[in-house]
């Protein structure tokens, strides 16, 4: 053996399979902590640790034979992770970043205290901001889940004060937010080293279905004062929470061209898969230089679009077996993540790259609807 | 899990290593055949059977649990192969072009059956054939063992007859052959299915050192006709003998513009690095696609030029510890294998992509020179 870099990583799903891939290409050493042995990372071939994001031993034994702490997802136990910082061990990114994502109140006020745009927010259980809320900007509000929340879980258009009642009766902390006019939902990757040092990926443009990113196009169709906007909320965002590894900020495009900050997540992010062909240096790769605080790769796109579509579960069906007949369509690259399918469970994306976005779009689409079963 | 295709490799060096990378991808699970537990491959996460590629039982159990069994090296025992191919395994390539590829009498044979140009040779024991092989051409000439070589070992140039001779004492089964005037190496790598579809690769111009391959120009700065030459050749062996994955064809190109077969490969090739970043799909991705009989990807190239530098191992030295370093190159792509450094040992191989041949070989040299320790 060599002295390669060892990386753990919590969490062992296809954010952290394709960061396996990125792995192999450095010649880096990736240890997954994974709740199953068929968790995606895990029968991609990264070391593995058995055990829960909420289990303070496991995480001790996942620190224990490497050089940083990272993640693929956020749904970990923060208290636990501080400790680890507490004795020693590189965690990045770190705990207070963490925060941020975890907490969409924290992040809010957060966002607030840079001087960056979101919308208007109040606590649920503040009835008189509510009420204020509501007579500002009119019903339908949303109602957004504090912590815990993803692919569309934990966010509920509500349209009226009774609408609310039933989702707060569920229990939680919620908060309540304007419903934004979007025009656009985009997000801006960015890998960050401890030093600060930044590579900013081109805005990427996300098509929302139920909640759950469907279609990515890089770079955006938006125009060029816009993405300036975006990218420049991101740095501020990413210098203002000392991010590490990458930051994904997802923002929304007002009709009047507006940009709101929207959420945030500090690790690679599914907004991102079209950079494996799409850029010059994936976000797994960037996401294991920055957090190994090696020199980041260039962003740079590869052609004038790339495109993903992400591929969900539609049955029991196995897409493997409708892998070939995807392949045949011309130009698709597809992945799997070695995932049954289950109903609306991600499963797989296709990116293609082109000079034209929606013909790029368009075999994609063609491509993905063969291995759900849906097109031929 | 899924019902994923299953692949197994005869092999774990850094061929099957980047093939494991292009396994992830496609949700495809390799097992690969490995010596030892640090073997490339194996530390990249491939299943594993542990075993010589001369081991009949090892050799059954890769093919146990697998839907077709593939090679990343030819020093294989075809009987053993040959045998599990009687019992209905399906073994890609099959043992014809694995003879081929394994005797260099047998191709020589092949290729001139196919009427196809290669360098005069004779078998070392036909006295009366080198002595008229030698007043053709005149000395040097060029001593070949029949099987077994690789990377320069089993090549030498012999001044004379005594030369020859020390050579031929030494044992084993040699040809001699004419020392062509070589104005430049290429290589044509294509994938191609059972079925005889096939997916060529722009040619690629190798400079070798010492009979290692060195770098890579993709793709070759040689005139249209003689590449097309070069691709007509490789097209008419892969026909010929009935190859499946990738089939690597190394030829020369003379100073009269003339292009002679060398000798090939029946698996994935070290001419081929510069496919993962350079082409739209990779010569390990096609190589898969091929096996397990799937249509084929494009193969066009991403940029002008994508050039590769392989990195040698030097010293007992932990290239590891350069890495950052060398990522610090503008556009380098390094690739590590998880190999310990020692004189001469392919270690990993930086990939720079770009519009000129000279800059990117620059820019790629340099990075390599830096994971070596001879350069800044």
């Amino acid at each position: 053996m060599t002295s390669s870099a060892r990386v753990g990583m919590v969490g062992a799903g296809q954010l952290a399979r394709m960061t396996q891939r990125a792995a192999i290409d450095l010649g880096v050493h990736l240890t997954v902590l994974a709740a199953d042995a068929d968790d995606p990372a895990v029968t991609a071939g990264a070391g593995t640790v058995t055990g829960s994001p909420d289990d303070h031993a496991a995480l001790a034994r996942l620190a224990a034979g490497v050089d940083v702490v990272t993640l693929d997802h956020e749904l970990v136990d923060r208290t636990a992770l501080q400790a680890l910082e507490g004795s020693g061990v590189a965690v990045r990114p770190g705990t207070r970043a963490l925060a941020v994502a975890q907490d969409k109140l924290l992040a809010r006020e957060t966002f607030a205290a840079l001087d960056l745009p979101g919308p208007a927010h109040v606590v649920a259980t503040d009835t008189a901001g509510v009420d204020a809320l509501a007579a500002a900007h009119g019903w339908p509000l949303v109602a957004k889940a504090r912590t815990g929340g993803y692919d569309g879980r934990g966010v509920v258009v509500v349209d009226d004060a009774d609408a609310l009642a039933t989702v707060l009766a569920g229990g939680g902390a919620w908060l309540v937010e304007q419903h934004v006019p979007i025009a656009a939902e985009v997000a801006v990757l960015l890998a960050r080293r401890p030093d600060g040092d930044t590579a900013v990926y081109p805005v990427v443009e996300t098509v929302q279905r139920d909640g759950i990113c469907h279609e990515l196009v890089m770079p955006a169709r938006i125009g060029a004062p816009i993405a300036a906007a975006a990218v420049a909320n991101a740095r501020r965002i990413a210098d203002g929470i000392d991010a590490v590894g990458i930051l994904a900020v997802e923002q929304f495009v007002t009709a009047d061209g507006d940009v709101l900050i929207n959420e945030i997540a500090v690790r690679p992010h599914n907004s991102g898969h079209a950079t494996i062909e799409g850029c010059a240096t994936s976000q797994f790769t960037n996401h294991l230089r920055a957090v190994l605080d090696w020199p980041l790769g260039a962003t740079d796109l590869q052609a004038p679009y790339a495109v993903t579509v992400n591929v969900l579960g539609v049955d029991g069906a196995d897409v493997a077996d409708r892998l070939p007949a995807a392949l045949a369509v011309p130009g698709a690259r597809v992945h799997l993540y070695g995932k049954r399918s289950r109903p609306g469970r991600k499963i797989g994306h296709v990116t293609v790259l082109g000079d034209d976005a929606e013909e790029a779009l368009t075999a994609a689409r063609r491509a993905a609807a063969v291995l759900t079963g849906s097109g031929t």
